[in-house]
């Protein structure tokens, strides 16, 4: 398996495009993106955990209920949740899109992203649609991922190449992030096509299973969005026997997704709102891998180490203090921290007590704008990842008035 | 019961003083805190939840676990936890202050205050406990509130007056906050002094019961500190029977009780690290007393509503947003959601839905410095309150760099 160029056009049959339609005040943003796929795919999704959902979501959940779609169409600049109306104006544009790209409107994904509670209007959507498919192309991955962005300041997409039953599969996706993002749901919206000719049932089971490594552990701002989904579509066309159980081919397709996941996980965390850096909390030696996600959720979360990291202050009494109200079972007594980036690794606590350290290294290894928090336990076998970012100015501007 | 003057040396009996040993770097700042009363106290505590505890804590445990105290030492600047020998520290302080004041060092409440990690010496501390002792006061309430104080801007102190048995009996408390505050723990470190006689086990009892609903709804930043304690001594004084079961005059003391805590924690809220706004969210219509609680601590405790109410933008959205990933059991289609403030009262969704609303009065309401964020789930009769903070680039600023 190997990293390429390219996103959610990488895969054969696979094509893209992202116009301005108008939902958005801003005509050089675009705000509707629309993915195709040749032949129908199967499909499987996971969505938010919040009991407080999109309408775009009721719709996809009945369309794709058979594990079968063609095309995804996404909207940004207005979350279609808590509005009047929000279902029908969701299932009116799954007609629109699949009365022009002469497919059934049960195989259309519909999802949007932007300001909740807002009416949403059909005529931008209903007069963009016609340029948007017409423009579709295999050329168009970067369209479509720019027109899902909400907050981000930076497209995220990613594809890889892998061999399933002795034929080349490519699979790719692209993500929106940015806020309200938060572990324990599909955080956000994540697209992700590949070629590899699997059964919705296999590919339901993958995408769920691998969440839980990977999206379900990436937090921004500890809020739980309405709107998250992450949709996996397969249309086949790499000609590989198809993925219908466990077995090589299953194991491969599933490195296949956790890489594009983590990758798009660490996207998503370095270009949270108003991020200079992007955080990883490796924790090891953990008793059960339930005790090492809490862990390495907690301590992404902290709003005060957030803060230090911003600083680029080792202020490690803060993952000591997230470890210890994470919920997980650990002996305090145990615990080493270290700080590791590209400029060095500086260890801070040993035992669960403060070792003597360079602050100057300390200063140099967190000024970069990838850093590493390696936790270990030293109390059992069991490790695992989460990602963040740190809490600065930026945030609270960008969220200190959003809607206007 | 009346609200009257004065904190903790409301109550008879009862010296307090405050002075700047050298723990902190600023000759400005006082650092080292006594309480003492004339007679021994029935005394109660809670502690926080955090695995992570300073060392502090397990000393004042074992030193009330009898239900007995006289006086309480505490420092800010440093909170002793994480360190070598923190215990032994914080014993040897108990017995300075006993050897000092002619009492036992079992009666000694011991608390600390401020960065987790880093040696404390004994010696700033016996250096200054002479002083200290020597300066306790009727008067000295204020220094002591001083003493106690972090990143705090305000002295946090409240007194009533209530009548049991017959008898006039005062309460006084002070408080310390600002950051690292969270729900699910005794949150922050409060001293409350009382001159009414009620025996411990009723003291347990009464402060047990009444933080579920007062520091157990109150958050800054989602961080539950390591150090946090509440600790309650009565002194008896007032000469009434002693409370030692229920009844009207129990009910009379936890009502004192929940006057000095609520008042408290308003002071803390508002005065939460960086923040602009006190938030009070109040929930009603509640199908269980515990969905009450959820909903209204999920409200305070979104960073994304949080920085909106620092803009004094009136995103409802977010409120819906954090209702809906409280875990609380609600029905969204009845949901409705108000901001009220001295400017007035603007509803912004009926029934899980936004309604008109005028941008105008919404900024005027938001603009003023104490918000309730009124949440109507018009499914049952429970009411809870919880209290937070706007987030503000002040608190990115103080806790980017709090070590240095």
């Amino acid at each position: 398996m190997k990293i390429t160029d390219g996103g959610i056009c990488a895969a054969k049959g696979f094509k893209a495009n992202g116009i301005h339609c108008g939902i958005r005040k801003s005509r050089t943003k675009r705000d509707l993106a629309l993915i195709y796929s040749e032949k129908v795919c199967n499909a499987a999704a996971v969505y938010t955990n919040n009991l407080v959902k999109g309408a775009p979501l009721t719709v996809t959940k009945a369309n794709i209920s058979d594990g079968k779609a063609q095309a995804v169409i996404c909207n940004s600049g207005n979350a279609n949740t808590c509005n009047a109306g929000g279902e029908l104006i969701a299932e009116k544009t799954c007609r629109l899109v699949a009365e022009k790209l002469g497919i059934s409107d049960k195989d259309v994904i519909v999802a949007s992203t932007g300001v909740i509670g807002q009416p949403l209007s059909i005529d931008p959507i209903a007069a963009g649609i016609p340029a948007l498919a017409d423009g579709l192309s295999y050329d168009g991955c970067c369209y479509a991922a720019e027109a899902i962005m909400t907050t981000d300041t930076s497209v995220k997409q990613i594809a890889v190449e892998f061999t399933a039953g002795g034929k080349v599969c490519r699979m790719g996706g692209i993500a929106k992030g940015s806020g309200m993002i938060h572990p324990d749901l599909a955080t956000m919206l994540v697209f992700i096509t590949t070629d590899c000719a699997i059964s919705s049932a296999m590919l339901q089971k993958a995408l769920k299973s691998d969440v839980k490594e990977t999206f379900n552990m990436l937090s921004i701002d500890g809020d739980t969005s309405t709107n998250d989904m992450v949709a996996v579509m397969a249309n086949g066309m790499a000609g590989n026997t198809i993925i219908d159980g466990d077995g090589d081919d299953f194991n491969e397709f599933m490195k296949a997704l956790n890489t594009v996941n983590v990758a798009l996980c660490r996207m998503i965390a370095g270009d949270g709102e108003g991020a200079t850096k992007l955080l990883e909390c490796k924790v090891c030696g953990a008793k059960t891998l339930t005790d090492a996600k809490k862990t390495a959720k907690s301590v992404v979360c902290s709003s005060l180490l957030k803060a230090a990291m911003f600083g680029a202050d080792a202020n490690w009494g803060r993952v000591l203090c997230a470890i210890g109200y994470s919920g997980a079972d650990a002996d305090v007594e145990k615990i080493d921290v270290a700080f590791i980036s590209k400029a060095g690794k500086v260890e801070v606590c040993k035992n669960g007590r403060g070792i003597d350290f360079s602050e100057e290294l300390a200063k140099r290894v967190l000024t970069e704008d990838e850093i590493e928090i390696a936790v270990n336990l030293n109390d059992g076998e069991f490790c695992a990842s989460a990602w963040g970012c740190d809490l600065t100015y930026d945030y609270v501007k960008i969220n200190g008035d959003y809607r206007t």
